[in-house]
């Protein structure tokens, strides 16, 4: 932990101090990994052969439906077995004003003595690299560091959010009772990636019936295949209700969490990796083509192509290829 | 339009008819864009030149602002006018549902018979080559068959449709009065993109309270630059208030678009206009080495690197340059 320059050994220390418990190095890491600095890299090179033990539990759901109500009573649940939770919170709000925390946050800051619980907070904007893949890397750090189970909370109302839910073992969808029409609309896109639907806020006039229409939706939709799939989803969604603010059915939640894992050792749960494996890999070669275009003596000539398209003097097509034979891969078809 | 069978020869059909008021084909154009068939990359390359004189308007905001019901009253103004508009809506709902519409945008149906609107729908989720690209693809198609004006309506939540908006020449965010805390963060995100922030719903209390709160907001947060921006924001955005039911507010709101439109000529609007560009750009060029990559022969070498990562017997860095190679790309540093 000695100031070394080389950002490969000082990764290398973060690493061993936070998978032997030191927190204040995993929060680096996770700082680092989502800031993609020099650190980010080599560290998760390092810790990513020690990862790939933990359960990723995606959360998502409209705003006002209680995520983070319900991760808060997971986390007493958990904790009350004994098991360590980490949670990355994908939070909708700006990097500028700070990120200002939803309220039900601070009810988790009574864990802030217990080291087998980590809450992260992430922004949702800015992440060149994409949102699924930073998810994926702060995932693989928080893995890596020996939490077995990590929820991952997002806001299910954009196509990044839901993406970053869909990349987990178990996603799990919330809804509130009686929510207006724009919401319903939301809903029906969240149903797809969903392993597990949550009617929260149980106690609730309508709680019953949302359940009930969820299921029939369910039904409607039937064996459905997921948009990438080429396997069709093996059962369809249980559908629970639960009301996080008193606990009621939370202890059932945690146990559909952990049959559905069970469950998704065989072919489903390959198929949530390799979304996270390839949201990943695609990120980083995104990124160094990227660099190299905008590298030295390629700036300038990068600009120009996109400023003729910019201008309409060039389509985006014939710019792309332009940008391919600059990195020395011929076009498809010319 | 007799049913040729090369894609260069049909896609040159339609652009002509479509670029010259035939909306049968601008339908078409705008299906094959948004589902990438083959005819996608021949239409746009036609029609691409023609592109470049529309006013592209991003409107966004959280669900229940009012949005439709605000378009609806623009096209309206509009009409008045004797402005051609297009509206391309990006739905939250579901490809699987069917694309169940917003309510509000029944009563644009009254213009079913206007040669001079013409309003699409695109499901949010789905795209592979990128909403951005999509929505921006689509813009040009609309562009170029001479709409002057085309906004493009998005639910704010999301990271992906805030980047659709904030792509456009001029971005209005759209907030109603007295929203939840939840909703307060979003906005908050929101607001780094607007050109111009408008309080729908004027005739609720505390409409011009909220006015006044994005004001201070707006002032607190400064000559802050956009996160990708080298250059600071020309001036503060406006924020007007409206009540699109009524059309209270609705030509105030035109006359600063078109105020914003005048003033945008010189820097600012470059900098909306290579957004557009390079998320067109990007798409294709990902596209064409993805395609290169599941390509014959390599199909399995790909996915056999994926399953590496997501059994973590390899790093997704390894993984990347392990692709990039493949490519005939040598990896940055090895």
């Amino acid at each position: 932990m000695a100031g070394s320059a080389d950002p490969v050994d000082r990764a290398r220390d973060l690493v061993a101090a936070a998978t032997t418990g030191d927190r204040r190095s995993l929060a680096r890491l996770l700082t680092a990994v989502e800031n993609r600095t020099a650190l980010a890299e080599p560290a998760l090179r390092e810790l990513y052969p020690r990862a790939g033990k933990a359960h990723i539990v995606g959360i998502t759901g409209p705003p006002g439906a209680g995520k983070s109500t319900l991760v808060a009573a997971l986390i007493g649940e958990l904790r009350s077995a004994g098991r360590a939770v980490a949670v990355v919170a994908v939070d909708p709000s700006s990097p500028i004003t700070g990120g200002a925390l939803l309220g039900d946050r601070v009810r988790m800051q009574s864990y802030a003595g217990d080291r087998d619980v980590f809450i992260r907070s992430m922004a949702a904007r800015g992440h060149a690299g994409g949102l699924a893949s930073t998810t994926g890397a702060a995932t693989a750090v928080l893995d890596a560091a020996g939490f077995e189970l990590v929820l991952v909370e997002t806001v299910g109302t954009g196509q990044s959010e839901v993406e970053v839910a869909a990349a987990a073992d178990t996603t799990v969808v919330l809804e509130a009772p009686e929510m207006g029409d724009e919401v319903q609309a939301i809903k029906a896109g969240l149903l797809e990636v969903a392993d597990l639907v949550v009617v929260n806020k149980g106690d609730k006039p309508g709680a019953q019936r949302t359940a009930a229409q969820l299921r029939a939706m369910l039904v409607a939709s039937g064996g459905q295949p997921r948009p990438t799939d080429d396997r069709p989803r093996p059962k369809r969604p249980e559908v629970l209700i639960t009301t996080a603010a008193t606990g009621a059915g939370v202890a059932e939640l945690l146990a559909a969490l952990d049959r559905h894992r069970a469950a998704a050792q065989d072919g489903a749960g390959d198929r949530a990796r390799l979304a996270r494996a390839e949201a990943q890999v695609w990120a980083i070669l995104s990124e160094r083509l990227r660099d190299r275009l905008v590298g030295p003596g390629l700036t300038e000539s990068t600009r120009a192509t996109l400023a003729a398209v910019a201008d309409h003097r060039l389509d985006p097509y014939a710019a792309a290829d332009e940008l391919l034979r600059r990195l020395g891969i011929e076009p498809p078809h010319d």
